[in-house]
């Protein structure tokens, strides 16, 4: 038996975890890309819980930057980044209800160098920003187009290559009346730059209106925690995902579970409170599901609790807290 | 002449600070109050520069809350919470161009007790919250009801009666793609919850959008530094603004000047965050418009800039940071 | 009937509030300055509560920078900065017990320009620091020497005088078994940089250790809120202080009083932390000496609590939080 | 060749990674521990560089906590918590140095159950603490008693059995005037509460004083990421180190390297400013003593760079930050 067997989604979806439909988002299909997480505007596709879908997602500067020698400040127009394939409407989705989301895979697409880093003013974790706003100059602006390859790697320069680590960037549901940007993390996903939302994962997003409006985009081939100077090794790609449904599973803000463990997902500032949040949802958790008092989840996850830096970069930081399914079992 | 002669709005204003047309905005022609800024729905008003509008304010609960033997947790419906006017769409306004709104008059209306502050779970300043996210149990619920008079002040109990120091909590324009929850303060203003905010004051806002879209609501009778447990006096009104609009001054943040000093607002998180964007702005200003260098605006600010806390409640915190013009002269 | 007669300071202190001997502290008697707050180092004064102490303070560089031409970082060497006189040991202070400092004045002393302020690498509250430690280059240092005059003001520039409002910078005790650089403002007082440490209030400070060893310096000349560059206009001073010691009375942190308010002071990082730091103090104190119920407290302090912003450069931030007089009245 | 030949300790340090004469430090020879890392203390033990030192470490209670029934506020006497061996006087250690201290070993001693964890009031991540102040009322007090044993592990309960993952909780040098308590953490090291500091590591710490003061405690058998509730798995052990000595060689704050990685560690509030620290400190490694430009080492660390969270419970918050040798290879 697959670990996928014993997921959430294999137990409590209205589609069992089973693979139903299959759908694919092009380019052109998908027309216009978005850059607000939102129910305003019409879905791209609709489904029923099952479906597989094929999304082809662009990079985050949507292919902006071609050249090493190209201009980020010249070339982007903020608030226009991070632009995203959807909103799915997923048939039956209710607000209270949860996606439960399988990454089969992502293979990276477009002609070579795929990649793209940058050094931007005013952006970055080691830079001043807009929110840390100082008075020293800002870095000078960089570009790197990088060779991306599935097999091969992600070619840094002679010496260094590193393994091609694919993961979502973005993806989450709208929010019940507001459209956030693209570029923020939050209880219904959104940008958080959290690597371990990768292939072989099941994420878990809260629905918060009907349809539930799922967006994807913003892929990176590889990315160190943190995210650090805020621009991952940026590329387009093919992300297939499986879409499920769990109703009444109603979850503050994103978990997900691989073969390994369960994890929980805290998008705030200052940093410990992202982890904080991360950790109390992930205690709540273990209350619920895995039978445990909520002083002994806490003092448990004291000796065994996991995190992992997603990004500290964006409007929001994103922190993954976890535990081994080794230690709590599986879930109710 | 009157400090408002002097002002940036009355120097630079297309209405040159002079009332105009005058406008009221009826619970009744309002119809539905809004619970997010955006430009996604139809202006409740259009007008000229130099409109002098007067609007009837909800409380930030909409009336809900009659009774101190009420329970908030029953009565409130998240997200539907802090409901505000407008938008009101102004002509000629553009991305780019700045409003500049003329508090006249906030006039508490409505049966005594007019006022409500409560105590409600996870909301506040010392106690747990969706971002503080902690494991110790809430307070309990707690409803007051107080009576609010402009003339007599805010009666507390027995022995304490405050003073009415009406502002406006939440006002600012719709970003330029995004809609956000009224419960949030940011560059387009929103629920700043800044004292400051109240009459006899010029705030400045960016236009983002075409037509501006001008939303505002949330009025208190009386506020602390910080709102400390989330919820000030709140109160119905009548509010009445006199708009203009500045062409071509972009400014990135609200700012604000009375009759002593000119200020600029930071929001953000963590709240040294928001200092610090309030500080550059205002250091920035001080370069742009009265002359000064850029490190000996920093210095000099060290000596004599003064900071106002707004709230330390909301999703990002507010911070205002000033300085007397008897110090730095009246703007180019 | 004099404000002071109804401080806490005369109801409680050991000498009422009374002066007692008088003292002075010259240059020459101090001989070593300290640059640590702590126990291991001889009294440099012994006195009884009641005691009145001039002290000589030494401007934070020492008096190393007399020229606009002088480069800080040449000439300071950390960390012997931020020189105190002291330790000035109490008799009868004992763990538990409370000094009361009473401020009666600040004096300029040493030949024109008195006054210094700096820019410096990895200091300031809008640039890179060790905490906030980013990749962009400092700014350039810059020295400004300032004449300072009690009866003149501070001459910023030919167009700006700032008035003369001195305020002493650090004061504090010895922590119990540390040492703690006089750079660092916490519990037991020390570089809080707050303005209302000034002439005419009454501090109250932890006693930690048997004889208290209350060290004083860095008095500042005027300040802003948030001491933005990390350095206000320093000065050297003849500094007087009136000390009491109030048996029994055990706070957590320093306090304080003058005509018109009690405030608590919070040290913390980050921001927000010192805030409530400093209001859930208040709230304690509005709880033991006020006869308020903590929630009606808290609510109350929503409604008219004050906050002020000491330093936002230090390695903890100050936070002072107040209420009037004349809402809560007098102490019990 | 062993990965310790290749170490910084083995290729600069005085005793080129040799051991050289063993030492051990009894409960007895020891006498008082230390709750201040400071140089206000005689030496327990003076070495030469090489020495093997064998340290009879308490948990971090001293033992005061025997029973399930025990309760901490009654028995725990603050500041008199986490007890230090040393310190230890390193012979040629001047500022400026480096102390290179390999981790041979940790075994536990004492009578079952060994460990201990508990929850306190005012203390861990997820509660309301003197920094985090909220009015909200503290957790039960609870204790924990754990058998802990090398070979099986730490044993839960029934059902729960975690590995036996010891490392050194506080470690680090004397400050070069002050005496900090061995709760903090910073830039000499101290209470960092890093897992990663574990047999089969060189953690490099700054010396600040002539002979460095070697203070180490408070070995944890488990620790989850961050600590969260404040207190691991404490447990006595026998820890085995060899110190060894690097003139000249000035770093900041601790680092540490393993056969795996490189680490820089940060310990800073709020948690974005300790990983900030790491990660700043890192890229000057990376481009003192690996051939990176500053830029590059900035945006591959954005690729690949990992973030370890040592503590989210102590005075200061502590982040490590890594990159693979195979990534960067052998430091120069």
């Amino acid at each position: 038996m697959s670990w996928l067997d014993e997921t959430i989604m294999a137990r409590k979806g209205v589609a069992r975890g089973k693979a139903g439909e299959t759908y694919s988002i092009t380019e052109e299909s998908q027309g216009k890309y978005h850059y607000v997480y939102g129910a305003f505007v019409d879905p791209v596709l609709t489904v029923d819980p099952g479906a597989v879908v094929s999304a082809e997602t662009h990079d985050a500067f949507e292919g902006a930057i071609k050249h090493e020698t190209d201009s980020p400040t010249k070339l982007l127009n903020f608030p226009y980044l991070n632009p995203q394939n959807g909103p799915i409407y997923v048939n039956g989705a209710e607000k209270g209800d949860c996606l439960a989301i399988y990454i089969k895979s992502i293979v990276p697409r477009g002609p070579q160098p795929r990649g793209t880093t940058v050094i931007m003013p005013e952006f970055g974790g080691l830079v001043p920003t807009a929110d840390t706003a100082l008075l020293t100059a800002p870095l000078p602006e960089r570009v790197r187009k990088l060779d991306v390859d599935a097999e091969t790697g992600v070619r840094w320069n002679d010496k260094i290559t590193l393994p091609y680590e694919p993961f979502i960037g973005t993806i989450g549901t709208a929010p019940e009346i507001e459209a956030i940007s693209s570029l923020v993390p939050d209880y219904y996903g959104g940008n958080m730059d959290l690597p371990d939302i990768c292939p072989e994962t099941v994420i878990y997003l809260p629905v918060n209106t009907k349809g539930a409006y799922l967006y994807l985009g913003d892929c990176h081939a590889a990315q160190g925690d943190g995210e650090l100077c805020g621009v991952a090794v940026e590329h387009p790609t093919v992300t297939t995902i499986q879409i499920d449904l769990i109703k009444n599973w109603t979850i503050k803000t994103p978990r997900l579970e691989n073969d390994r463990f369960y994890m929980t997902i805290g998008s705030s500032r200052p940093m410990e409170d992202a982890a904080r949040g991360a950790y109390r949802e992930l205690i709540r958790w273990m209350v619920s599901d895995f039978g445990f008092e909520e002083i002994d989840a806490y003092m448990l996850l004291t000796q065994c609790g996991r995190v992992r830096l997603g990004n500290m970069v964006d409007p929001k930081y994103t922190v993954g807290a976890s535990v081994l399914k080794s230690i709590v079992g599986v879930a109710n």
